[in-house]
């Protein structure tokens, strides 16, 4: 059963009305619905960032949350709407891999539905908006409890995009890259605790380091822990590895973007 | 009678908290009513985008929500705050042309009543922000229910903004111009399908070029059937023609800004 | 009691989920509550500008309100967290000044408590995100009326900022300074009604300026009775004195920055 909150995710950043037009459709079909907006900044057409910033941050939600999800750039082709169901959480968007870190995860049940129902959608002229046509009155109308199975039929050939996972280059050493930077500037990459256990594993008790162009950075528990003006790294509140420097921009200071190299020895 | 919701659209940004001050005055007159975030990013000061926003977005939202709407450069001086009445929507803001797309919409019914109830006001010191002192408490009273009637006289003097409509210069030509750009750099002109229809009248079937800054821009359904890289024109989700390249930034790509000059050709 | 209603205010701006997950973390304790952005742009790590703007709106929200703060340059240190309870709101953050203003305020009653209650916080990995894991968390709970004993004792060592009064230099001149630009530029010093008045006693019925840059402002009641394109000063509808330009942006035009020098002076 679909709990009363939906959660927007779009690239519509604030300049327009977009948004709000979504929020006054669901209100209309489901005037005691909970709007709680997640990122309508996500860079713009990054599908990539809406579906890794989805995954860091729907687990949060009451269960039975539905996650609406609007980067849309191949918005009025064919490309199909869908709804994701998972054992506690709801996903409704565009088939673009908009929730490929979602199919990632460990779920006892995953289903993805092909929403063909249009008698749902809003009736209008114009092949640019989805998100107010399609996907925020089905979010609507499926938050008041109606059954998914009216929205459409079950498909498999949904579409993920490629995650690039850290690879071990030598017994002491991963290669992987940053994957999103945040407001101040910390560059997050696609290392996890799981890698560093991994290295761990063959030289137990051993000193690791991050190096990320020319800089190596050492290990600290939080930002204020680490030397003033000194590039650092943590495990960060969602398990990833994470470059910092304290009360700093690192990213403006060093020159850092996603998708940067970066390396982690072990030694 | 209004519906228990309320938009806000200011020009008042994300940096400050006025926006946020303005919830908190209409929480506290009506504990239950829903507040929506239309846009807060209107350009400063620009009355005009504000008016074209609203009318653009108040159709999807419920029957009897009431529009707050604050670009008041002339915030203390003695421009009027008005309450706009139409068949199923409300309009609260100044009287500096801010609701001009809205009278100009079909309505059966019309009424604009110069707010006067100065006891529904927040008596405080200042006039820099009848955002919070008048408009926000007259929102959250109306939303309790109150009469229209109480809150000051019917006027018919009210402000409206010249809006300028597109011209047919030739039997074949028709001229307009950019009225906004959104997030994407997409620019919006002011031609509708109804000015495609007029020169249509005369030729039936003919071929139609939008041509803009030298650029002559060919028609399609939606953003991902025109060529890469190619300027090309579509009608949007609004009604409105609307300028784009797929999967990029038209208005940086090729220099375009709200007023410049726009025409369409059929041959 | 606190009233259902919690308003968030932070510098994590809105390019990432982290406001949004706040928010879910408190839906999901407290599915009732009501939640209401105050600001979420505080410049990076401006405790500062946080305590300022808190103060100038907390009032304008229900009493009961709960007032979650962080702007946290030291998670994951050993700096506390705390709960403030004044006569009719309260107030949750780090300690680290973020109440500085509020503390100020008068207060039949001022109690800050070290929040220890560590069953109430998100148990997770990482020490990057105590909005989610702690600050959000203790929120909700608050605002389900558990008793705030439960949550942690009563501490009085807790952190002030300086804040910086203007200082009688002559007996018709004080020496003040800039203490926040709003979104339009307008240019908020720490001068108030009090201060004026201050000058005034001694010189009743004298003619005062605002002088900033080598500039002299005269006052005005609001803003669109300043001549076009003069630096012009009014009492804000927060009770400080504001340099403007009327429809224009005077902290570009003349160069204003926060901490900037400005006094006025009686003649």
């Amino acid at each position: 059963m679909p709990a009363n909150i939906i959660t927007i995710t779009t690239d519509f950043g604030s300049k327009g009305p977009f948004v709000g037009i979504m929020k006054g459709v669901m209100s209309n079909i489901n005037p005691d619905v909970r709007i709680v907006d997640l990122c309508n900044d996500i860079g713009t057409q990054n599908i990539f960032e809406a579906s890794l910033l989805l995954s860091m941050s729907y687990k949060y939600f009451p269960p039975g949350s539905i996650h609406l999800a609007v980067v849309d750039p191949e918005v009025g082709s064919n490309r199909r709407p869908i709804l994701v169901l998972t054992d506690d959480h709801y996903f409704i968007g565009p088939d673009n891999g908009i929730f490929t870190h979602i199919y990632r995860d460990p779920h006892e049940t995953l289903q993805v539905l092909h929403i063909q129902a249009d008698h749902y959608f809003l009736s209008t002229t114009g092949a640019t908006f989805h998100g107010r046509d399609i996907f925020a009155p089905v979010a609507g109308w499926f938050s008041r409890g109606i059954d998914s199975s009216s929205l459409g039929d079950v498909i498999t050939d949904y579409t993920s995009l490629t995650i690039k996972e850290p690879v071990k280059v030598t017994k002491t050493a991963m290669e992987g890259e940053i994957i999103y930077i945040d407001t101040f500037g910390n560059a997050m990459t696609n290392f996890t605790k799981i890698h560093l256990d991994d290295l761990y594993s063959d030289m137990p008790g051993a000193n690791l380091k991050l190096i990320c162009k020319g800089n190596q950075l050492n290990f600290t528990n939080h930002y204020a822990e680490a030397p003033a003006g000194i590039p650092s790294v943590l495990i960060n509140s969602f398990g990833y590895l994470e470059m910092f420097i304290y009360k700093d921009n690192i990213s403006k200071k060093i020159g850092l973007q996603v998708s940067d190299k970066v390396a982690i020895m072990i030694s």
